[in-house]
C-alpha cells in the first residue's frame, strides 16, 4: 500500500514527486518515463523563475537531471482507470494494478475533446491504451486515432499484432511506413457499433470499419479515468489545497484549470504534496 | 498610471514580474533590489524543479540573472501604505506616491507579530520605514526594534540622525558600534505613549523611553498595510485564481498562507499576474 501514487510526469508531477520525496514519502509516480510530450514541445520559455530563457528540451532536461539526483523512479505505464475502494484507491494500468491511501492526478489537459460514442463504447470496441488492449485484436482490423507523432512505436506496435491498421494522425510527418497501415486524413467525427463492429465517421461520407478503435491521446478525460470526480469544463474542481471532491484525491496543474503555465503547475503539485502529507498525518489520529 | 504595481521581491513578486514583462504589460516592481532577504537565507533547496540542489544564494543568483536579462527594474523603496481611490490605487512609499489600476500583493510572511499598542500608535510614534520617518527624530531619543541583520544599514542611518539609539535586535553577530547605539536584549512585549514620550516595555521592569520607535520587520501586517484588505491568521484572503477581497488586488506567495515553499510563491505569482491581465482587458470592454 502506498502513501500516495502520482499520475503524470509534467511539471504538477515532478514538483509533487520532488517534494514527496524530501518529505520521505514511499510514493508510486506513473507516466512517460521521458516525462511529458508538452514539456518538451515547448519552443522557448522565458518567464519559469530560475531558468532564464530555456527551450522545452533544456527545461526537460533540467528536470530529469534532478530527478535523477534525488533518486526517484518512474513507471512507465498508462494509467487506465482509478478506482475507490472505500479505505484506499487501486489504480489500474491496464492487467496491472497498484493501491495507495491517496492519489495526485498531473493529467495534463486534454486538448482533443471526446467524439460522440467514444466514451459511451470505451471497454466495447474502443480503447485508450495501445499496451494494454492490443492482444485483443490479434489478426484483427483495426483503426487508430493518434493526437501525436509520441505515440508512433504504441502504432507501430499495434501494427505488429494486427491485420491491418487504419491510422489517423492529428500530425504532419508520419514516421510509419508499414505495408498494412493506411494513412487518412481528417478529424474523427463519431462511432458507432453495429453487428459487432466498429464504425468510425470520417466526414465526407468517409466511414471506417474495423473491430476496435483505438484513441490515443496524450491524457484522458478526469472523469472517465476517475470515476465519480467532480469536473467543469473539462478541469477537475480543485480548492486552493488541491482538494477534489472525493477524499484522498489531489490533483494539480493543467487539469485543474488555466494559466497553463510551468509555474503554476508546478506550484500546485508542491501544495498537492503539502496536502497529501497533511491528510496522512490526520488518518493517523 | 501604471497597469499594476507588484510590491515585495521575493518568488511570487518575481514570477509576477516575469510574466508581466512577457505579457508586455506597463508595471512598476517594488522592494529590496537585492531580492527578499527571506530567498538568500535558504541552507539548502533540493525540490523546486528545474534547480537541483541549490543553495539560496545560488537562487537569487539565478533570479537575479533572469530579471536582469529580461530588462526589468525594481524601485528599491518601502511601501508605507496602499489606498484605495475608487477607480484605482495609490501606493505611498514614505513621501513619494505611484498610482496603479491593479496591485499584487507579494509581502511574504510576518514572522514577528504585531505587540500591544504596536498597530494603534503607527504614525503616531511607531514607524516601519527608516528612510521614510528617520528625519523625524533629528537629535531625538529612538528605540528601535529589527528582526534581521539587513536592517543595520537602515539602523546606522537612523543613528546619524538621533542623539541616541536604543537598539533591540532579534538575532546574533549584530554589527553594529556605534557610540550613540545601546544593545538591549529581550523580546519586545508592548507600547505605550505617556506624556509625548514612546514607552517600549522589555518586560522584567525594563521600560525603554524615547521620543520614537521603529519596528524594522521583513514584512508588514497586509490589513495594516492595505487598510480595507481581508486577512485570517495572518494571511490574506484569496481564491483561486489570487483575487483578494478588493477588486483589482491580487495576493501571491507566502502571505496568501502554508505551504511556505519556492514552488507555491512561484505558481501563485504567475496566476496573479494572469489575473491582472484577465482584469485590464475586462476593464477595456
Amino acid at each position: 500500500m502506498f502513501d500516495t501514487i502520482i499520475i503524470g510526469t509534467g511539471a504538477a508531477g515532478i514538483s509533487a514527486a520532488l517534494t514527496l520525496k524530501q518529505l520521505n514519502k514511499n510514493f508510486l509516480w506513473i507516466g512517460p518515463k521521458n516525462l511529458s510530450f508538452k514539456i518538451n514541445s515547448a519552443e522557448k520559455i522565458r518567464n519559469y523563475p530560475g531558468l532564464s530563457s530555456v527551450s522545452g528540451k533544456e527545461m526537460k532536461e533540467a528536470f530529469l537531471k534532478q530527478i535523477n539526483d534525488m533518486e526517484i523512479e518512474i513507471l512507465d505505464k498508462q494509467v487506465t482507470g482509478v478506482y475507490d475502494l472505500g479505505d484506499y484507491y487501486s489504480v489500474l494500468c491496464g492487467q496491472d494494478s497498484y493501491d495507495s491511501k491517496t492519489i495526485i492526478l498531473g493529467l495534463g489537459v486534454e486538448s482533443v475533446k471526446p467524439i460522440n460514442g467514444e466514451i459511451e463504447l470505451l471497454g466495447q470496441g474502443v480503447s485508450y491504451c495501445a499496451t494494454c488492449d492490443g492482444f485483443l485484436y490479434k489478426n484483427k482490423e483495426i483503426t487508430v486515432f493518434s493526437s501525436s507523432k509520441e505515440f508512433e512505436h504504441e502504432v507501430t506496435y499495434l501494427a505488429s499484432l494486427a491485420n491491418h491498421v487504419n491510422l489517423i494522425p492529428l500530425y504532419k510527418d508520419v514516421d510509419i511506413n508499414l505495408e498494412n497501415v493506411t494513412i487518412f486524413k481528417g478529424m474523427p467525427k463519431s462511432i458507432k457499433k453495429e453487428n459487432k463492429k466498429m464504425l468510425l465517421d470520417l466526414g465526407n461520407n468517409n466511414i471506417l470499419e474495423s473491430d476496435g478503435i483505438f484513441m490515443l491521446k496524450a491524457s484522458i478525460s478526469p472523469s472517465v479515468l476517475v470515476p465519480g470526480l467532480e469536473d467543469k469544463d473539462g478541469h477537475i474542481v480543485v480548492d486552493r489545497l488541491c482538494n477534489t471532491n472525493l477524499k484522498g484525491v489531489f490533483a494539480a496543474g493543467d487539469c485543474t484549470g488555466r494559466p497553463y503555465q510551468y509555474a503554476k503547475a508546478v506550484g500546485e503539485g508542491n501544495v498537492a504534496a503539502h496536502s497529501v502529507n497533511h491528510y496522512l498525518s490526520e488518518l493517523k489520529k
